[in-house]
């Protein structure tokens, strides 16, 4: 196992990077909504995008800049408009971006990643970009990172940031992320996009593998809805500043890299889930007993995904029912005399059978996970280790929900844990949702009319 | 295309049938539990069973049944217990139940179905069962559909009732049907059961493979909230008692059999989709262009099914960005220039891009499809072959919604179509559910505590 510290300093805690948020001009509510993350040099570079038919344009793009070349030295990112569902003309725009990015700084276009969130069917407001790019990179720092975390958000609540130190060698390796999440106020805009930087030398294969083993172990194992977006976008960039040997193959220092790299995509994964629209807590489920690791973690995504199961968990109602129910229907064969489920403490099934337990405590359990603890500006920051992630709510976009003042937060053990084993098999992998609440149905629900 | 009438009796419109419902005490609620379909001679039964790894002793009893001999006599369904995670105590309670009604009914046990509903984790109460299977017998009649309906339906608001005649030669041959939905009200509760009783005479593997093609079309196309239950069961008789000839082999009898059979199902299909918690109104997807019925019916279930999509509907808001994601990760491949999307009559996107349209008449159009409209006792019935389906609302379960009196219920044109097509080719296939409103969140969320 590998052991790491969590550091301050977001994506701009590894070196040789610097990072910016502004206000461009493309959200109509006149907040943060461009954001540049840029590498002293070419970084090597991987993506995983969404598996949607329907695609932005920023995400075609990216998908081929990384086939002929894997490395960039930025990636640009917008808000407020999604770019996707705009045809040719959505294409040019993207282009012009790269190009317009790549010229003020004096490297190629081909070594700038795109992303873009906002609403399906408009094009990125070009004149405001245009104006942009320059006060972007003026502003861009290595400082910049909680104002990049800012611009890219739409809808969420609070932003998703994370730092993480280990040593390779005698020599320290950082990495850094960023994340924002499904928070679908405001119409067709569902979005994850989450970048990753880091100092190591990596080659870019191996870079790449790495990247899409921790995206099947994070953000491919969260749910808030089970919608799909048409931008989704996870980008790490590699930039060997640390001046740590380079890292060619799998061994004890890839291992070491490819554990902090999965570290960071779960806390931003489990940051996403637990700002999905009206939660009021984060339901981990952790599956065992499995043939493998996939089949595990299909069943603990059906789990975390089954509205009846998240609405139970919003009722406070220990249903173990139903999660036998959606453990049974993942596609993954098992004997039914196998299953056991628990709920934090309280063992509920066992042996395909169910047990007496405490019903009112069971109850009480879940009770304290919505009692999320409001933390007054510079409050406490609680370190990941001890497994109390912390959310610094920031302000955002105007929006149906009363939001908490800058830099305050909420401090909290909001976790329901849900255990559920199978079977003998070695196999294990965890998934990540959130409760079905009154308030998703009335931010989805009530828009335009 | 085959033509049929719509006719009343429900299962025992056809010749040859007998059924009942009465209270026998398994429900603590103290309404009907216990209900009976029974064919004068031995009938060739088919079966589609839920496909959950966690399954109730009736369904791994059925399978067994049906594998050995594809006929039967009888089809005993219990309401109050799932008789699901009993273990080998509930194994042999399914033994005990089809020995007694066979044996006082003077036929094997062998040629009893069965079928549960109610809480997972509970035994069957033997002892009600005991007492009630001898009253059960003595209610049975040719005018005992409705009781039937009444006494297997849970936490649904309607019953669900449906009978066709066509002709086969000279003939009439019929064919009827009744379902509960997945009213979840209470706790573990989410089971639909559906028979269907016909008299027309045809051979096992025959009834069987259009059995399995028109669930596929109907209730593998509904969608409540992506949970599938323990205790799922489709089961279907053909008595032969319409003395038509024997249909063995595909051809144009057997096609207006099956489509007959597809209609029925279809009919129960919609009647649980529209009954969804909550629902305020039933959503139709209908998928065209694409290269097999598969991938259309693949991507029209994924649309009918997305959280997005259905609260989009209960807010009213003509969200077309969120039709096309959901079209886009059904994990079928298409060209996303191709993409077309309908909503009633306003088209919204077409070559992949947004057309501009009246959005507050869309809105309209939606508004339009929740004011159900009431219909008095003894009110009028429209047929489903005017498109309107008619659910009669009877006395059901004590529940957290207010019901409506027996007999009454609601006329409408309930129906929300969304019509998606992806390209050229000749595949085509319906989805159906429902909005997503607070009260199912409210109905699945504040059970016990």
């Amino acid at each position: 196992m590998a052991e790491w510290r969590e550091i301050t300093g977001g994506i701009t805690a590894p070196r040789g990077y610097r990072a910016a948020g502004i206000t461009a001009g493309l959200k109509p509510s006149g907040m943060p909504d461009l954001a540049l993350i840029l590498s002293d040099v070419e970084a090597i570079a991987a993506g995983v995008f969404t598996t949607s038919q329907v695609r932005a344009a920023c995400v075609d793009y990216c998908r081929q800049r990384l086939q002929a070349k894997p490395s960039a030295r930025a990636i640009l990112c917008n808000a407020g408009q999604a770019n996707a569902a705009t045809g040719s003309q959505g294409w040019l725009d993207a282009l012009e971006c790269a190009m317009l990015l790549g010229q003020a700084l004096s490297f190629p276009a081909e070594s700038v990643l795109l992303a873009s969130t906002g609403v399906i069917g408009q094009r990125i407001r070009m004149e405001a970009m245009r104006n942009g790019i320059p006060q972007l990179i003026a502003a861009a720092s290595e400082t910049g990172s909680d104002a990049a975390a800012q611009a890219i958000i739409t809808t969420d609540l609070v932003t998703k940031s994370i730092a993480l130190e280990t040593t390779i060698g005698d020599r320290p390796v950082r990495m850094g992320g960023i994340a924002k999440g499904s928070g679908m106020i405001h119409p067709n805009m569902a979005t994850m996009l989450a970048f990753v930087t880091c100092d190591a030398a990596v080659s870019p294969s191996l870079w790449q593998q790495m990247l899409s083993r921790a995206a099947d172990r994070s953000f491919n194992q969260i749910t808030v809805d089970g919608d799909t977006s048409t931008n989704d976008s996870l980008i790490a960039l590699a930039n060997g500043q640390s001046r740590t040997p380079a890292i060619t193959e799998m061994g004890a220092e890839a291992e070491t890299l490819e554990e902090m790299l999965t570290a960071v995509c779960q806390y931003l994964a489990k940051a996403i889930a637990r700002d999905g629209e009206g939660a009021t807590c984060l339901i981990e489920v952790q599956v065992s007993g499995a043939t493998d690791e996939k089949a595990a973690r299909a069943i603990a995504k059906t789990i975390a995904g089954s509205s009846l199961v998240k609405s139970a968990i919003f009722g406070r109602d220990p249903n173990w029912g139903r999660i036998a129910a959606a453990a049974g229907r993942a596609g993954v064969p098992f004997e039914q005399e196998s299953l056991r489920i628990q709920l934090g403490d309280f063992l509920m099934m066992e042996n395909g059978q169910p047990l007496p337990f405490d019903r009112v405590a069971a109850s009480t359990y879940l009770k304290q996970k919505a009692d999320r603890k409001p933390v007054q500006p510079g409050g406490e920051l609680v370190s990941i280790q001890q497994s109390n992630d912390l959310l610094v709510v920031q302000d955002g976009e105007t929006s149906a929900f009363e939001r908490s003042s800058v830099n305050s937060g909420y401090l909290k053990d909001d976790t329901v844990l849900i255990s559920v084993s199978i079977g003998n098999g070695h196999g294990s992998g965890n998934a990540w949702g959130c409760d079905l609440s009154y308030d998703y149905v009335k931010i989805n629900a009530d828009y335009t009319t």
